[in-house]
C-alpha cells in the first residue's frame, strides 16, 4: 500500500516524508495549499479536524499529527530501512521521546515563531514584530546552548545513534541556516554544528530537498 | 527501585504521578518551589538543563518531560497495572500517539494561558491580561468541539480503551473545572462531558487530588 501524504511543501509534512525514506516505505504526495484554505475545506477537515498539515492515509488508515506519523511508521517497520530510529532498548526509546519533546516545546516554539516572522511576514513585505524575532532568536539561542552540551558527550540527542529526535529537527533548521539566513545560530557552536553537518548531509534529507 | 519525582505540587508531574499510581509503580516525590526558583539551582538544571517540571530519577536513569516519561513507563511495564495505555496494536499506539500530540499542540497551549493568567496573575490581585484569557477560551472551545465530535464514536479519544492521551488531560482540565470556575466549558458539551467524568473518576486520580 503506498502511503499518501498531504501538504509536502511545508515543513512538518517534510518531517514525515523524511522519515518514509529513511524506513524505505513507498509514498505519493497530495498538494495542499494553505493560502488558499484548502486545509480548511470540509474534505480536508474529514481527514484532519484541526485543519492543519499534516496528514497522511495508509489504506483505510488515517492518522495526523507529524510527530505521530513519525513514531507509528518507525515502530510498524522497525528492521525496515534505517533501523534504531526509536533507540535499541525501552531506556533509549525513553531519551527518543525525551529529546522529541524537547524539540516539540523549547526547540519548536521560538523558530516557528521566526519563521513566520521572517519568512511570512518580513520577506513578503508584510510588517513583521522585531521583537518577537529577537526575543525568539534569545530564547532559541538558550535551547541550542544545551544542545551544544549535550552533544559534546554524545554523538546524538538521544545517543550515539540517529533517532527520530534528530530527525525532527531537519526541516525547521533547514529555514534557519537557509532563507532565515541565521546559519550563524548553528555555527557559533561547534557540536551542534558538527551535529547539523551529519544529519542534514544524510541521503533522505538530501532527497527531501531535490523533491520539494 | 522507587522512582523520585520532583515537584509533585504542579501541574505536569502530576501527569506522571496519575501514571505511575495506574502502573502500580512505587514512587516518592521531592519537592521543588517555583516561586523560590529552585528549578534554577545548579543541582536540578544537572537532571533538567532547561529548568522545567518534572524530571524522574530511576536509578541510575534520569528523564524528562512529562510525556516523555508516562511513555516510557507505559511501555517498560506494558503487562503491571492499567494495560492498553499504548493501545494493543501499532495502530492504536498510532492513535494514542497523535491524541497525544493534540493534547500538546492543540488543547495545551490555550488552557496553559488561561492557567497563568487566571491562577497565576488575576488571582492573586496582579494585572493579567483580560484579552489573551478570552482569545484561549475561545480556541479552547474550538478544539474541545472537536473533542465532542470524535468522543461522539468512541469511547475515548484514541478508541474504546483508555490511554495516555485521556490521562495527559487530566491535570489542566482539573485546573479548568476547579480552580479557574469554567466547568461550563466541559458541560456543555454532552460527550466530553461524560468523558470527564470517566477520567476523572478513575481511582488513580482521585488519589493524586487526596495527595497532592
Amino acid at each position: 500500500m503506498v502511503v499518501k501524504v498531504y501538504g509536502p511543501a511545508y515543513a512538518s509534512p517534510k518531517r514525515v516524508i523524511v522519515c518514509l525514506i529513511e524506513k524505505q516505505i513507498e509514498f505519493e504526495t497530495v498538494p495542499v495549499d494553505l493560502v488558499k484554505g484548502e486545509n480548511k475545506n470540509p474534505e480536508y477537515l474529514k481527514l484532519q479536524p484541526f485543519g492543519s498539515l499534516p496528514v497522511i492515509q495508509d489504506g483505510d488508515f488515517t492518522l495526523y499529527e507529524s510527530r505521530a506519523i513519525i513514531r507509528y511508521y518507525a515502530e510498524k517497520y522497525k528492521s525496515q530501512g534505517t533501523t534504531d530510529l526509536l533507540g535499541r532498548t525501552v531506556e533509549e526509546r525513553g531519551l527518543v521521546e525525551q529529546w522529541l519533546e524537547v524539540e516539540a516545546h523549547n526547540f519548536h516554539p521560538p523558530i516557528y515563531q521566526m519563521t513566520t516572522q521572517i519568512l511570512f511576514f518580513a520577506k513578503r513585505g508584510l510588517p513583521a514584530d522585531e521583537n518577537l524575532i529577537k526575543e525568539s532568536e534569545e530564547k532559541l539561542g538558550k535551547v541550542l546552548d544545551v544542545y551544544e552540551e549535550r552533544l559534546s558527550k554524545s554523538k546524538y540527542l538521544a545517543g550515539d545513534f540517529f533517532s527520530l529526535a534528530d530527525l525532527s529537527h531537519l526541516p525547521f533548521t533547514q529555514y534557519l541556516v537557509g532563507p532565515m539566513e541565521k546559519e550563524y545560530m548553528i555555527r557559533d557552536r561547534k557540536h551542534v554544528s558538527a551535529w547539523w553537518d551529519d544529519i542534514s548531509n544524510r541521503l533522505s534529507w538530501k532527497k527531501v530537498l531535490e523533491l520539494y
